[in-house]
């Protein structure tokens, strides 16, 4: 059944592949080539600079600038400070992937700073992630989310979510079994995606960078995280079922497939999202 | 139809696998594993060593050395300079892939170094690059050529590659829907490849480190270039058939797939080259 | 045939699926990817952090470090050092890959700093750079084991791993086309694998990973080693029979997919390890 929140997707998701917005990333090694692959199957543009010297200039001639502190180092913290400051500046959206906060101090005192000194658009993390920038017990396993922080409600998700996203006045994404968006008043949940999501490196990066996407060609950046959200989550649905089987590696080839085909058809048969009252 | 362009391109192509030249890749972190497994796919081997001390001692036991500035960083481009002269004074050949040339000033600066301390055997990017390299009104976007640029007719894309060539005594192969290669001389042009082909990261990029396999067995530049992209354009065009449907995922895979398996046969087969009257 | 040996590995393997260790790497930005798959498939958590200023904090939350040279720099060469003294100051097991040793005198310099400095549990490198370790002579071609190194017999393979190992008290894995393990007392020869494996990038840096991974919940690094290289093993046969026809980039996939699938089943069937005489 089609209704307003799938057809708004919809068109975010033709309006991507229309204008092939340009999304400049500053992100960590490990997963920075499905990033790029992600960025193109959903039909943006990806970039990666990160020196110093350019990082702002390539900023401005972008659409959207992710900034991901998997592989953070100090070299790299002062180019996101720069490339956000630019954006910031010239109303390009901000989208934060706070990789393992929570895990270290330089990633804790990254966060810190990166939240003072620039506004964002998005903030998406694992439960875990997101416990920990607002303040709250957080009990991370490194780059993942740990199982006590996953034992808390969808109630308490909400809640998180929304007061969080009041605090920076931004929009709070939370990836899990069902994912959370909220913007501070409304909540969205998005129940589309598969467990095997998890059991390959990447999928938390490339679900960032398709709110990127989706940031680059509207200003309703609530409504970008829930499209990104709501395509990695058919994307993984749809990969389990192509290649799930086959085993880990078949798998992440095929999430790249399933992005790249996501169609208006996909999109209506498969997505499970709704507002939740709150 | 064999003719002897092809025959010389079979002939570099069993050279490769059967010497396995190492090439030394100073290269950017996003498509690094692509370039690495396309190296070894075509039959040469990869060494991928960006620190200053070592960057020469590596390029002087490699048979040609590849230079891509696509995360280029004022570490790495010292690299390049030190790495790059101790292959011109050796005579191993380097190879330029000045990615995003044109999209920043730290690039510009970068490129204009390279080619003014360094000598190149091949100059490999798109239209937008290589007409900001040219000194042409180049309006690039990000790392992809722009549409404007592209919009020029083949014989502007001839005279350029020519007149660059000249002017930088090497080889420049301008890769687009047809690939053009000149020496400053003659002029060929390769018709292979496939449109999907700049749907997904790193083609570029794999492209240029072809060549580079291919200048490390023979000293004739021009074939080289002609080679890497007639490779690159034939594996396009087979993983299309392979697996295009699929998606973009199986299609980057099958992109190795066909560079490994590619024959003589194949490239009788498939090569779409001639040389240009110019 | 069942015997012991298959029953240790089947038995480890269950313990890092049910444990998902974390293992902590500071390594190569060209397989790093690879290297974070190849830990997921076989159960354990990757975490990759190079950062002087979070390298040993991460490392104490994790039950395992490695550590890959592969594009060692001196910012990270400082922190692997951090690293490894603080894992060698809690008990958590420390592997070295020590990619390319030999080639040039950054590697080599960092090897001897390595071993000076920190205390390995396990060492695994192809012929060439365990050869060059022991000091002897050793022909390196770049990253790969050269030729005249490989044409050494098995009992002067043995002879040096055994030395190595009682020199250094750690566990050496020497890769070839029969694997060598020595805790400088027993010799364990692992006889799975295929000769596919060398022809695409990262196969030795995610075996490495798969030892790190089994490192993570037993103090027998021995049997570690031997698990990983058994692991790797196999899951090359099976790739090749799965994919190999089809490519090197389909069986790049293959080998993740199966990694992810090995189950005692599979490790009883197709293991061929057996304790050398010494």
């Amino acid at each position: 059944m089609e209704n307003s929140l799938n057809s708004s997707i919809v068109e975010l998701l033709g309006n991507v592949r229309r204008t092939k917005p340009l999304v400049h990333h500053i992100t960590n090694y490990v997963t920075v080539n499905d990033c790029a692959n992600a960025t193109q199957a959903i039909g943006a543009s990806p970039i990666m600079a990160d020196d110093i010297e350019e990082a702002a200039e390539i900023t401005a001639i972008s659409s959207a600038l992710v900034l991901n502190i998997g592989t953070l180092n100090k070299r790299t913290v002062e180019s996101m400070i720069a490339a956000g400051k630019e954006a910031n500046n010239r109303g390009i959206p901000v989208i934060l992937d706070p990789v393992g906060a929570g895990a270290s101090e330089l990633r804790n005192e990254t966060v810190r700073r990166l939240l003072a000194e620039l506004r964002f658009s998005v903030i998406r993390g694992n439960m875990s992630e997101i416990r920990y920038i607002a303040g709250l017990r957080a009990t991370t396993k490194g780059v993942d989310a740990s199982e006590a922080d996953l034992e808390n409600s969808m109630q308490s998700g909400m809640d998180i979510a929304r007061a969080l996203a009041n605090q920076y006045h931004c929009t709070i994404a939370i990836t899990g079994a069902t994912d959370i968006v909220s913007d501070g008043k409304s909540v969205f949940c998005v129940e589309n995606g598969h467990p095997m999501l998890s059991s390959i490196t990447g999928t938390g990066c490339m679900c960032t960078s398709l709110i990127g996407s989706f940031c680059g060609i509207t200003t309703d950046y609530r409504m970008a995280a829930v499209a990104g959200l709501l395509c990695m989550g058919i994307a993984g649905e749809n990969a389990y079922e192509a290649a799930g089987q086959q085993g880990n590696g078949s798998y992440r080839v095929a999430i790249i497939d399933e992005i790249s085909k996501l169609s208006p058809e996909t999109i209506n048969r498969r997505a499970s999202v709704y507002e939740a009252r709150v």
